[in-house]
């Protein structure tokens, strides 16, 4: 397999987008990735994207978004894992790169989701989960990230005030990020007071609902090389599955897609988790970010919530977890959202977040962690400076 | 890249399948070729779909079958590209085995489609085509087809008859196939006077609304090998697109993706299209197929309805096409059509083509065509004896 790398990013705006269309949010999204990269030409494209089917009635959207990229001609497809679409994406184009059957490759997500009713939003969410054992018994994904916190806080006593810190944490963050849907800073009260959506989980414990694109462009490390921009090697990719229904599941305070996924891919890359020195996680949910901080080893079980509320996962702490702001105050449009990850770990690497954000300590190694549905699936990158 | 082959087949019940959901179906196809290819284990697996969400109400098709299929903990993941889902998840499978990232991997495609109306199943596969610009202003996949049909018609005066030529083969092969969801023959006279869909073409011009699953096994040569049974290798695998409308489209009695695809296939193959001695082609309409064995540079523009007309595309005929009975006969499950096309090739190529259906030549060199849409998207693959 040939060393791959990530050369050049771009995202849409963020946010409840009404005037902007699908496909035009996608083509800002990817038009930036390669002005940024500095190619002249893609041979291939992935389209991560969890459901343009019930979100805008539109499938065919590999076909469909290289037509209005103006690429019509080469292979484009779509790649879909519920809210771990964009990061499947990027292992596909990952994969190609490496294979050697393509040299430049545009990986991407978009989801369009403020088309519809909030109704309609929370159907077409809830076939991440499993339909004929849960959605048609009345699951929806906060009720299930609600049983998941339930469990952790009862057999490892996380707290209300560690569940806020999450939220605290990453809308700090995520005000520094110019795309940010919600840039604005909470704090552990407002969290604590705000609206309940399904016990214990509160409207500020929950990623929102959003409008937008990313996309970056994967190459070989020689066509990286020759472009003369910043790049970063992509070490290790892997991705992991367990039981969609939860019910099924030995434990719901681990989520073993993550485990496996993250194993899989330190392994690749040769290195342990201690070497990681910061990771974009997948927080659709605050909970989601502590149980993820502990499956994918960085943590003991029942240890996440603790070092959150000490602030080792602040920008500024040992471990800094989603310095974009996460899906919790950047915006979960979901089948964008790994890709977005992807992003941010390359700008944190080559030294160009924006507004503050960039990591004091400089890192070297990056973490990007992505997650469909409950954890039915996930899939970890780790990215280190050429 | 390393060198990828084929070793094994299987496929579900093919119709109207309503006792059997979509995951069933699914492991009944998956178990099949597991068994039937005698591997242990598989690395990874990917599902073709094209509409989970609107056909059944469930997305995260990857982990929902990794699942079901009990191999929970591998990598899974869903590819889309409307029709040709399943011809796209065979790829991104022979991408992932010639990259050297797994060894054996499980490609398949499944659709449930008459779990819902008829008016929905319309409006799920009209999100192949461009949502915006097509089927907002009432296009149907039958009216895009028709129009395609009547351009070539008078372009090329292909007739009446030469259409009906089309289904009377294809239902001619499915009748010797076990798994067609309509087993038996029709004459030119039926199809001249089946019920009128969209001018010109007739209820027996189009492929049916069906449900079912088809998988294969893709591994190495050494593996296949070992495993002692019969293994074809896949010499060339391609995608190609075009605009998702076909009001964009400079001429539409040619499909610009499948000529796109079916050129570099030959190219990465070594071979020319004279090579190749038969095809699985995407058959949703008779007219696709006429128009398709042009595009693929197998006969001139319109010369394949005289063709077919003169028996040249029969079993017997130079040029084999749909020894399966194609789309038309043996059925239609979109996302799992481009994966039964690679297994009918398997089955013509190691001799194993049932009741009858095997080619009397015994052909050493074949090739699947398949397509997204009205031809947005396709994908081509070639198969050759080792």
């Amino acid at each position: 397999m040939r060393e791959v790398c990530v050369v050049g990013v771009g995202m849409s705006e963020w946010g409840e987008v009404w005037k902007t269309s699908m496909r035009d949010l996608y083509v800002h999204a990817a038009m930036a990735a390669i002005k940024n990269s500095g190619v002249d030409h893609i041979d291939s494209m992935y389209v991560g994207c969890m459901s343009g089917g019930l979100f805008v009635g539109q499938e065919h959207l590999g076909a469909l978004m290289a037509d209005y990229l103006g690429v019509t001609g080469i292979p484009a497809v779509r790649v879909e894992s519920a809210c771990a679409s964009g990061g499947f994406a990027f292992r596909q184009a990952f994969i190609e790169v490496a294979s050697g059957m393509s040299d430049i490759v545009l990986a991407s997500g978009v989801e369009k989701m403020t088309d519809c009713s909030p109704d309609e939003d929370t159907n077409a969410l809830a076939t991440a989960a499993d339909a004929e054992y849960e959605v048609f018994h009345g699951a929806t994904f906060p009720g299930l990230y609600a049983m998941m916190a339930c469990a952790h806080m009862a057999k490892y006593g996380t707290t209300r005030e560690m569940l806020s810190a999450v939220a605290v944490k990453n809308h700090k963050n995520g005000a520094k990020n110019p795309v940010a849907q919600y840039p604005f800073t909470v704090t552990s009260d407002q969290v604590a007071s705000s609206v309940m959506v399904a016990d214990p989980l509160r409207i500020l414990d929950c990623s929102p609902i959003t409008d937008g694109a990313a996309a970056v462009i994967v190459t070989t490390v020689d066509i990286a090389r020759k472009l003369g921009k910043p790049y970063v090697k992509v070490k290790g990719s892997a991705a992991g599955t367990d039981t969609i229904a939860l019910a099924q599941r030995a434990d719901i305070t681990t989520i073993k897609s993550a485990t496996i996924a993250a194993q899989k891919a330190l392994a690749m890359a040769g290195k342990k988790i201690d070497d990681i020195q910061f990771a974009e996680m997948h927080d659709c949910f605050t909970i989601a970010e502590i149980i993820l901080a502990e499956s994918i080893g960085k943590y003991k079980p029942g240890q996440a919530g603790p070092e959150t509320l000490a602030g080792e996962t602040s920008l500024e702490g040992k471990f800094p977890i989603n310095s974009s702001g996460g899906l919790k105050s950047k915006g979960h449009p979901v089948g964008a959202t790994g890709i977005a990850q992807i992003v941010e770990v390359y700008k944190q690497l080559t030294g160009q977040a924006e507004s503050g954000r960039q990591i004091p300590k400089s890192p070297k190694i990056g973490m990007a962690q992505n997650m469909g549905g409950s954890g039915a699936s996930s899939v970890v990158h780790i990215l280190e400076v050429a």
